[in-house]
């Protein structure tokens, strides 16, 4: 199942994606359940089992607009920094990594993204408050927590897991690097966007078989699986919940495959006008116009 | 004016503290009133001037227990790292630093720490979930947003202040170096202590009197006022909103003086049944013991 928050005219809510990618509006479909996508995960297991049964019986929504399937997260978004191989190595040589020397790391870089950063499909990224100038992408693959919980065991992590959706980790780089923890370079708003679906743990597969394409106008830029993740996501469950307590709706970005603008010579940023698409197969695309 | 949040019989809500330190139950003095803190910095200053008109007939709210005047904020808390010159200078000198190799940071150093992070007075902090046994304390003042905005001007930050609050930006010294990014070290269940009250900006004065100090177990280990901030308030405000919305209720940490456990040779870290005393004169005392 792919679960969605869209706004029409009657406001913002949850729906379904349909094999043709429409919107199928759950509350229409007399079946009593959550308004919002966080009070769906805190619903657990029969929250998502009455939205399956609301599905079949949806109509589809005409006029949708597709939001960032979690608008409003409660606290910032957990992202993970160099995750990939090939990634570490274009950013150690890129310059602007201000943290230790190593070029894979020994132990998961984690950072966080403000709610306030978040964005929907199609939505601009407004490159122009990036004053440095450096503004980059990174498609990346992103964890939304279902059932909570600290000390949560690799072997047992599947097991919290909601689904998976799209973000893209959009970077003012030479603030990244000026201010030496990322959250101000990484932080800005709409430097999140987030979507189009949050595909459920069981569509997905476990563990999950999820690929990961970015494209800007047209150009592959990044392509990677899961699979090639240095930190795997039970290890990173596992490494966060240690002794940070995980939240139903928390959603952990896993990191970004090689091909990023700094990965380039000179760097390829992104300028007004470009288009991002990334795209998870089962999912479906995140593509937002650059402002 | 000091404003607490305070839980008794009755539940959970706003108070002010009188000059002997007891509980005003704002809420019972018959005057339209949010009932939480979020809320009534959202009011501004309707709202504030009602809490004031409230406190000259509040009744004592005997067996009231202080808790984060903030419990839950909305966002992670945002922290500036190395912002005393004595204590970049231990931090640098102390071999937990794994980012750039400046002892001076050009620019403000921002991470941050996760709501779940937060306790009030007295609660104990969970040294137990640092399982690299190095955890530290870091006595700081923070800022309370009040009106929020982007791109304030250092001229106008004062204008954006609701007021002050005492935070302990609590450390677990081994995972803030492991991980490069510091959410993880910094960001662990209880490892942020906060209050017991803001005070309001007008009564802080302007720019803010505070002076902060810091003891362990009654011997003083920190001890600075708000001007040795090597970025001081308006720098902050203006750096993080340049390109990130500050919302009201949000937190800003400004940074801890020298004096930390990781200051000494060999490190002076917390133990369970060690108490950590911070004061600043005009907000109170925050302290709370170690589990």
């Amino acid at each position: 199942m792919r679960l969605v928050t869209f706004r029409d005219a009657r406001g913002t809510r949850i729906g379904a994606l349909d094999e043709a990618g429409k919107v199928l509006d759950l509350l229409a479909a007399d079946v009593a359940l959550p308004r919002d996508m966080l009070g769906l995960i805190a619903g657990g297991d029969a929250a998502l089992a009455a939205a399956r049964a609301a599905e079949d019986k949806a109509p589809v929504a005409e006029g949708a607009v597709i939001l960032a399937p979690i608008p409003r997260p409660v606290k910032n978004i957990f992202c993970v920094g160099k995750n990939y191989h090939e990634h570490a190595k274009e950013f150690a040589s890129s310059g602007f990594d201000a943290t230790a020397k190593e070029v894979v790391p020994e132990a998961p870089v984690v950072f966080s993204k403000p709610p306030t950063s978040v964005i929907g499909p199609h939505d601009p990224i407004p490159s122009f408050l990036d004053s440095s100038n450096s503004t980059d992408y990174e498609g990346e693959i992103a964890v939304v927590i279902g059932k909570g919980g600290r000390g949560i065991q690799e072997a047992d992590a599947y097991a919290h897991v909601f689904g998976y959706t799209i973000v893209n980790d959009v970077t003012a780089r030479t603030l990244q690097h000026r201010h030496r923890q990322w959250i101000l370079g990484k932080g800005i708003d709409g430097f999140c966007p987030m979507g189009p679906a949050i595909v459920t743990a069981d569509a997905a597969g476990m563990p999950p078989r999820l690929a990961i394409s970015t494209w800007v106008n047209g150009e592959l830029r990044q392509r990677a699986t899961i699979n090639d993740l240095i930190f795997g996501i039970p290890t990173l469950i596992a490494t966060i919940s240690a002794a940070i307590t995980l939240e139903p709706g928390d959603i952990i970005a896993t990191g970004t495959p090689a091909g990023v603008g700094i990965g380039f010579a000179p760097p390829k940023f992104l300028k007004p006008g470009d288009k991002v698409r990334i795209e998870v197969p089962g999912i479906g695309v995140l593509e937002n116009p650059v402002a």
